[in-house]
């Protein structure tokens, strides 16, 4: 089979190690350089074979079908640029180019929302962990109008850590994180929201936001919980999301409560829901999960690449 | 020092154990009995000392000046009355005497908001772990009527797995609670809502209530994320806690964002909160933290003991 | 490709699940029955496919080509007869056929080992977890006659707690491991001892042993640190095992020194050693890791029921 | 009654955070200054008083009865000579004194070992964390001389992170050390071997050592498995150490199997004792544990001053 030449920038982090992965075992795929500044001439094995980081600035660009950037935001957008005027199409992980960034505007790469923009473009801004899960459970309700015009929404989410970076950093240590559970970023001030917000706005959704970002003890792995005030009682609650996303491969709608394990490792979202009993105002409680690593950052920007190389948008990712 | 003669009802579980060590170091009590059916004849060291366990049918219930009850719910009720009839005081901490429970009235004992009637019982039901910091967040806000009438207040707990009981079960194995992180009781259908929702409203709260508890890889400690949507905005947002809880020796008000660490092994209830920007309607999210075991159970359990047996109220707790 | 019919009798363990999945994923299988006694009736997901677990009783042992059993040690040798009667190839994940059980001869499954023996036997004792570990990193130097006669090698190994099984019990529940670690069966009373001394002793290895598990809070994996006292140092330290499991596509052996994250979810084994210095005795340190449900396990079982049923031995398992 | 003035050079790592925390709430000290350059100006929360840290500059160590340093090694023993000279007694946490250091010779505060000469000394090197739980096990069989004379003695011993100190650093990160276990400094490379053979020499012990450290994913604790071949059985197996700390306040010794939960936050020592059976040559397994941060660091460290003041041992000390 033919094989893309993928390349990968900002190759060390959490992310950029899973891109790796990923592309090292893909079917249609070689992974053509992995480039990491601080790393530049260690080695690291990909797929069972070892690689040799390279500095970005000599990362043959030109000879990559595709480039992931998972670049820090703020570092990331001159390399997409320089990325795609090389002739490759990017995926770019970082928030430079994503919806309420101001920046330019490229497709917004949340998959099962924007297949046909991600198929045609070059350049696609892959969405963050925590707005990948929130908009996958707001949406099939946005699009049916069944949020309450004016409503909040709560959205209460917890990471492993793997979200927070691979930057050595104090309250990352294992002694800091262990047998502890705390909120972040309280009252509306985590980074993420723009970008929520923008998707949410642009489809319609007149509702505000509340959102709260916890850190969990846990390596891998988001869940959030949402209550959602709605026009109307849901009688079959699940079907907006089963209906949403009939057929769709890394979507799993069930009554099951979903829990980190059953999505960890995988490209998957799982989510069920359930209207919320002795309340007047009628309020569905969602609770979907991802594995903030793969659907919720490389697993994504992989379906992505797919459809952008033109191949079935599954291939290479682990169901 | 005199030394009070205390007893223990279902001494063998988490909180049976935890009131143990309480009263064996208590500067005025000393333990008479701890009662564990299933442990009968067992024995274990509290306060450097080792204790055998008796049956329940055993334990000389009259010798006590009081007798805590950690017997399950629906277990208990029979042996308050057995306790009281014996003469002892009694603080149960089962669900059987709590508002919402449908049984006799007896003081709810959230000491903080219900001291006087405290001092003067002969029973007090001990608050669950979750109503204990839901009700210490929010009823400050209904003591000043911030609450707006009819709105929805979300609040959203994440739970150590101490809280679940020391029964063995499967889900509760290390190896299905590591690395793992979900809700349970979704859309309102945990026990512990009727107790929070007669608290709430016998205070004459308006508001409705979605309660989501979350299971926490860790052992102690219960983390509350809470928004109340307002009837106003509050410019100085941390004052009805600081007003409500000025000089409670056991609450701390802070800027801080409270965490599991912060509390455990104390009777301790750390609280935060903060207005949610960006959104029309004024809320308010409030982070709060207990121990599950202590200010949650135990501890708070002695906190009434002491009143009830004219004590200091913070004499022999971990602060 | 032909797919050969499987069973798995005690498929709701631990080991026994493991084996499942890989059978639901095997290219050249499918899951012909997965026999529960306990769990009859329930159901679960293997290979993305949901299976109705059926009681031993019931289970078609004659539609199977092999059958794996996953029984209680004790419980299980009955059920390999039976199978075996039934005209199944068996591979016998319990202790009762082991070497050092005092029962009849069958083939031991350390597959590295025992290849030839394994491809043409009807059943197969598969090691236990300990043993495998501990095996695979004494029998080179067994083998090159390079243990010190009459010496004493002992082994300190760690295990996660799945190795404990899936039975609840106080001593493995959350709160119980979470923050703690413990050695077990001290002074060499744990049951693999005799599996392990039985093979080295039919080997020729003259040394004692000397070997302490103990319990990690971690899910999975096992790690031996093994000190032996050689006849004469190495000049070449990994020269024994780099000679001996040259082409071995299973065992990985390098100067890194291993750790759990290396092994999990693999069908590996890692293993380094070094001279310890400043000692007058000639001794190796040793230290090995591999994951105790795979390898040590249900994927070294899949190892040798490959070979029995004549396929790649690799076929199906995690590299 | 009088409050000695004590001082903590290195105040912000974990030891130095366990001293002023201890100091904080000992009933006859009062915490001087807290010097931690890297956090200058900065404050803390020690025995429920905030405190500000200086910078080790402008400690004002002539007003300090007693300092502790737990500067880092290397960088400790000007600033123990500068304290010294300034009049006050201290305690050296760091490795710069200790015995095998090839430093100027002051008392190694090994304090149940070594009270007399600790109680007379200007300077005390408090012992590392591993050479103390080590060397309190195997002295007493040293002194009886009850170790076989050039023997191999096997210490494996694990311990939690914080061990490694509060540095950030990548390996120490959450991500990478959850659900992981593994060895280090194999092959006796570690630099704590020095002290604990000249601990050991000095005693009369003839026999080798092999120390295998290891990273557990816990915050606190260390547990030591240690075989030692004897020159004969032990009929009383655990004799040697009953006799041997008769009346020590922090040494627990009995059958039960020690781990880490029965020593954490306290400043004891639990070990047992069992012989290897099946062996030829007479080997017992010793199994001690200690908290690393108090009887491994911190609470020793206390245990030394208390002595240097002329205070009970015990005074301030979680037993």
């Amino acid at each position: 089979m033919h094989k893309f030449a993928i390349g990968v920038l900002g190759a060390s982090g959490y992310a950029g190690r899973e891109l790796c992965e990923l592309v090292a075992r893909h079917p249609a795929a070689r992974l053509a350089f992995a480039a990491a500044g601080e790393r530049e001439g260690t080695r690291a094995r990909f797929g069972g074979r070892e690689v040799r980081f390279v500095a970005a600035e000599e990362a043959p660009l030109a000879s990559a079908a595709l480039v992931f950037s998972a670049l820090p935001h703020g570092a990331s957008a001159p390399w997409v640029t320089a990325a795609h005027a090389a002739g490759a199409k990017v995926v770019d992980l970082s928030a430079d180019l994503r919806p309420g960034s101001g920046a330019a505007c490229v497709p917004y790469g949340l998959t099962e929302h924007a297949r046909a923009d991600v198929r045609g473009a070059a350049i696609v801004a892959n969405p963050g962990c925590y707005p990948t899960v929130t908009l996958l459970a707001l949406l099939p309700l946005v699009a049916r109008g069944l949020v309450a015009p004016g409503a909040t929404i709560t959205v209460n989410a917890a990471s492993g850590v793997t979200g927070a970076g691979f930057t050595p950093r104090r309250e990352l240590m294992f002694a800091e994180v262990a047998d502890d559970f705390r909120p972040y970023s309280i009252g509306n001030t985590h980074r993420h929201l723009a970008e929520m917000r923008a998707v949410l706005a642009s489809a319609g959704c007149d509702a505000d936001l509340i959102f709260t970002p916890h850190l969990l003890p846990v390596s891998r792995g988001i869940l959030a919980t949402i209550t959602v005030p709605l026009t109307q009682p849901l009688a079959d609650v699940l079907a907006p999301w089963r209906d949403h996303y009939a057929g769709e491969p890394f979507i799993e709608v069930g009554e099951e409560i979903p829990s980190l394990r059953d999505v960890v490792h995988r490209n998957a979202v799982r989510l069920t829901a359930t209207m919320a009993t002795g309340v007047r105002a009628p309020t569905v409680v969602i609770v979907a999960a991802i594995d903030n690593l793969v659907k919720g950052a490389a697993g994504q920007a992989l379906q992505n690449a797919n459809l952008l190389l033109g191949l079935d948008e599954t291939m290479g990712l682990p169901v």
